[in-house]
This record gives C-alpha cells, sequence and structure tokens, in this order.
C-alpha cells in the first residue's frame, strides 16, 4: 500500500479571524451571504486571514472506461481521445473557460483508447482504459496507486509553482458510470438514486446504467469495502488520478475546487482516505445528476451556483474560479470602516 | 412628458440561430445548461448569433431618501455620503469587484446628502435626496423627468464607447424601502409580501418599514397609478437614473444587467413604461428581498445565482459580468464537432 499524504485539519480559528477581518470592512455585516463562508473556508485550509486572490490551475484528468461496452452513454467511445486532441488544440469548452479565468490548464491522458501523442497532453502510460467492471475489476490496485501517486505528483508540482487552487476536471465516455458505481459503493445508495443521464441518455439508456452499475457492485462486492479498493473496483483511471491530486493538493494546503458529479465522486474517495482532506474543498456549482447532491451532502459542501450544467470537463469549476479570486480581493482590497471613515451600525 | 427612447423586441430569429451555433459546438447537447439560455437571450437582442464577451460598464447611482428619517435602515443616512466617499476612494466591495471583472465603474450622485465634490463622482445637483414619501411625493415629477434623462444620456454615452454590457449598481441608505414601495405599487402586492431586511434591520424595524411603505402608498394613492408616477412619489433619485439607464441601454441593444432588488424595481418601471425593454434584462443574482423574487417573476427573469447577497453597490452583477463575457467566449472561440474531428451522438 501506497504512502498517501499527511493532511492537517484546517485551523478554524484562522476562520473565525477570516470573519472579523470582513465584519469590519465596509459593507453590512454578513452581506456577502456564501461569500463570506467561502473565505472563511478558505482562510482556516490556507492557515491564514491575509488572503489575496489565488494562482488557480485546472487539472484534468482523462480516461476511457470499460463501462462504455455496455450502451451507457449517449455518445461514443471514441469521442474520448476526440476530445482530448480538440483539448489539446484548444478547442473545447474548458480551454476557453481556462482562458477567460487566467488559469492554466494541465491536461493528463489516464489512459484513453486509441490516443495518439499530443501536444500539451501529459500520458501516465496506463493503456486503453478500464475493463468492464459488471466482469471483474476496472483495474489492478496497483494501477490505482500508481494514478493516486500521478495526480499527489501533479499537486506537488503545482505547490512548487506557488499554485493555491487546484481545480479538477475530467474527461472520459462512460464516467459518470463510474463515479455512479463509486458513490453507490461508498455512500452507500441504491445505484437508482445515483445515477442520471449524464451527456444525455434517454430513458432506457438510464434504466441500462442503473443495471450496469448494479451489476458492478455485484459482480465486485468482495473488492469495495475499503475506498481504494472500491475506487479500483469500479472506478475509472481519471478518477484515480483525480483522487490523488485531492489528497496531494490538501497536503499542500491548496484549495481543492471541484466541478460536477464525477470530480466529487473522486473527492468522496479522498474523504474517505482521509477525512481530513475535505477541509481544502469548494464545489463550484451543482450539476443534474442525482448522485451530486448526496455526495456533496455527504461532504459537507455547498455548491456556489446551480446552472444546470452537465459539460464536465471542469466548466463550472473554471467559472467559479473569478468568484472565489473575487472574494478573496475583497478580504485583500476593501477599506475597513476605521479606513473610510463610514459610521457602523 | 418626456420623449422616451424607442426600443426594438428582441429577434427571436438571432435566439434561435445561436442555439443552432451552441448545438454544434463540441459539447453534449444542451449541457451549458443556463448559460445557453443566456447566450439565445442575448443573441436575441444583439440580433447576431456572432458573439463575443461585451466591454461592461458599471452605472452605480446613488442617492439619499426621505424614508431614512422613518428609522428603517439599520445604518444612519450619512452613510450614503460616506460610502461615495469610499467609492471615489477606491475602497468599496464595487471597486474591487469591477477590476475584478475588468468592468468600468461610472459613480453619479443623484441627489446625496451632505456629498462634496469626489473624483470620479458625477453629480446630477438634485440636492439632498428625496421628500418624505409618507407625507407627500418623494419628488416632483419634473425631477424624476430630469433623473431619466440623466439615465438616458449615461446609456447613450456608453453605447457610444462601444459598451455592451450596462450593469447597474444602487447606494443609498433607504432604498430598498423606496424598491419596496414602488414594487408593491406596480405589481401591486402587499407591502409586508415585499419588505425585507435590507442592510439588516431586526424584526420590529421591517415591521416599522411595512407601515412606512403601506403610508407612502395610501398618501400617494392618486399618484401611483401609472409607472413614472410611481417612481417619482414612492421611488428615490437613484431608482429613476436606473430606469433611465435601463431604456436608453435598450434602445441601443446594449445588455441591461441587473444587481438585487433595488435594480430589479427600477428595471420593473422600464419594462412598465416601455415591455421591450424587458428582452434586454438579465438577472445576476437572487437578493433575499422577498420582493426580489415577485419583481423578477412580473420581468420572466431568472437570476444566474443565489449566493445570499445583500451587499447592493452593484456587488452580484460584478460577479455576473465573467461569467457572462465567458458565456459569450465560448460561442466565439469553441470548435464545432466538424472542426475537430469530434463524433457527434
Amino acid at each position: 500500500m501506497i504512502t498517501l499524504p499527511s493532511i492537517a485539519p484546517a485551523d478554524r480559528a484562522c476562520g473565525e479571524e477570516a470573519q472579523r477581518v470582513l465584519d469590519r470592512k465596509t459593507k453590512p455585516t454578513g452581506s456577502l451571504g456564501e461569500l463570506e463562508r467561502l473565505v472563511v473556508r478558505i482562510a482556516a485550509a490556507r492557515r491564514t486571514a491575509k488572503l489575496e486572490p489565488l494562482r488557480a490551475v485546472i487539472v484534468l484528468a482523462a480516461a476511457d472506461h470499460g463501462y462504455a461496452d455496455e450502451n451507457v452513454s449517449a455518445y461514443p467511445a471514441e469521442v474520448t481521445a476526440q476530445m482530448l486532441a480538440n483539448i489539446s488544440a484548444g478547442g473545447a469548452a474548458v480551454n476557453v473557460l481556462a482562458r477567460q479565468a487566467g488559469a492554466e490548464l494541465i491536461v493528463v491522458d489516464a489512459g484513453a483508447r486509441d490516443v495518439v501523442e499530443r501536444p500539451g497532453v501529459r500520458s501516465l502510460l496506463l493503456g486503453t482504459g478500464t475493463d468492464n467492471a459488471t466482469q471483474g475489476p476496472a483495474m489492478t490496485l496497483a494501477q490505482a496507486e500508481h494514478c493516486v501517486a500521478a495526480g499527489v505528483e501533479i499537486a506537488a508540482e503545482l505547490a512548487e509553482s506557488g499554485t493555491g487552487l487546484v481545480a479538477l476536471a475530467e474527461l472520459g465516455i462512460g464516467n459518470t458510470t463510474a463515479a455512479s458505481a463509486l458513490a453507490a459503493a461508498l455512500l452507500p445508495a441504491d445505484p437508482v438514486l445515483v445515477c442520471g443521464r449524464g451527456t444525455g441518455i434517454d430513458d432506457e439508456g438510464l434504466a441500462r446504467k442503473v443495471a450496469v452499475v448494479g451489476r458492478a457492485l455485484s459482480t465486485n462486492a468482495s473488492r469495495i469495502g475499503d475506498p481504494l479498493g472500491a475506487l479500483a473496483a469500479v472506478g475509472g483511471f481519471e478518477l484515480v488520478v483525480l483522487t490523488g491530486a485531492c489528497l496531494g493538493a490538501a497536503g499542500n494546503k491548496q484549495i481543492v475546487l471541484l466541478d460536477g458529479f464525477v470530480t466529487a465522486a473522486a473527492a468522496l474517495v479522498a474523504a474517505r482516505l482521509d477525512p481530513a482532506s475535505a477541509d481544502y474543498m469548494v464545489a463550484s456549482h451543482r450539476a443534474p445528476e442525482p448522485g451530486h447532491d448526496l455526495v456533496l451532502a455527504e461532504l459537507g459542501l455547498r455548491p456556489l451556483f446551480d446552472l444546470g450544467l452537465r459539460l464536465g470537463e471542469g466548466s463550472g469549476a473554471a467559472l467559479a474560479i473569478p468568484v472565489i479570486n473575487a472574494s478573496l480581493a475583497l478580504m485583500d482590497e476593501m477599506a475597513t470602516f476605521e479606513q473610510a471613515g463610514v459610521s457602523d451600525r
């Protein structure tokens, strides 16, 4: 078993100090609403009330899934590699949103089918996607440990470069099925409660997806008792990399910004491996996948917005970066009542 | 009576064309959720599906209110002038958020008490705030027409400089009472259904506010039958300027970005004066004022987020600017399925 990063719980006192700083700023008490809770959370995680906008990097992990053979997605499996090429060329939604947010984008091929080398895409050389989890484990434990370590390594590299905000992103045809299986195994919850329409399957597809998740869980019943075992047995390569990135980032006191359901499922594994990691997580948006609400509730997270996004790729996380950095800029730049000579109530 | 700008209704065909453009982009159909509805709305208003990020300006109008004499606010009336000074010095929330959003900030003193000349603050020379509307009209019709014209003029100047997104912002101790009275008069609705806690009054203060709105409506019963009459009788100077800015911007095919309840009340007057103006409005966030939901529903608008913001100053609108411009950048920069060689479903 690999050694996981050591993660300190957030420092509540720094959060309380941040609230006192906010209360001296020229605004009605509490009037920044959820943004104040966000700032307090970040102060506690960063262990300082002296906050300013964070250098943000989006880590997008891509992989293919044996689940795709079960016809659970609205798009064919070849789309994973095609979209990796599109991202490499700068034409995908996440490229545009990263540019708009002023965030760097790191793309990791964690095991996609038919991928040729692409500029700007790092390959973990894990082959052509996971095995079909309805017939056995999706990957070996050794592969899972390799991917966790790769995620931890990326977070370390980002900490090195001064990145304070690590946004998680994913790509992989079939990966909401993997996330659903993982959520069902860990929460635990009935597959019917966590499965959604992903990129847009119909009623029949959804019924098939629920059945596939049920079969994956029963096939792997002996393997899903612990978080890493469940991740390997019914998860996916990109999910494991993201779990590693979560743990690594939390170990470096970096804020982990979640995107939708798939990144939340990876974060849930991290929180099960080390509950302190959840102190570093921020949920960007609420996705229309039913499992997302359940996982966020389990993580104790409230998303910043609910725009009905079901694109993945870190799109919701990218949109949240300017909101988070604006909140931190308020801490840094707003005048206090004393400084501005404004009467408090 | 002044001549209002001529406003053409939005062109639905351009919205439909924008949806077709979105559907060819490399993403699951409809997966950008509310952002797709936003883009379609903007395309219809701008009369083109060729969209890109818009130059954004925040127009903040400030004024004092006779209502403040009725003890309806958590803060003393002197705070309006103090906050104008704070904004002039760059230390208020809106300054920080405008910088973060890359938006220019225009500050208009529409009639605040005790204001000395401040750099960057334009004065409309309307004196020291409205009269107490519980005892008579808040302002004369001539004053209201002057303020509407000033708002129209600002929008024209912004159109001249290539501004496509006009974000409305306000400042004024007592102005949620004015907005409540206006909403109650125009919807119409019982004062108890529209009054909220503003910047943070207690139960007693809220009861007082409801009673004050009731008295303002009965005192001015003969004047509130038409939108401009209601605006003059129970509104406030900054609200009138914003109504004018709404109408002017819509006349120039600029997008009007609303902040919270006060800007929505001003927008409601604009929509009553010319229903086509509502086609140009976008609601940034949902404020915790009960009247806000009612006014947004009347305007047919769904806010982009709900962060419990009750700061005013255009804070919610400023936070929405990067989200709106990111959506427009997606229209401009994302590859299509054909361009990227990605398989559609």
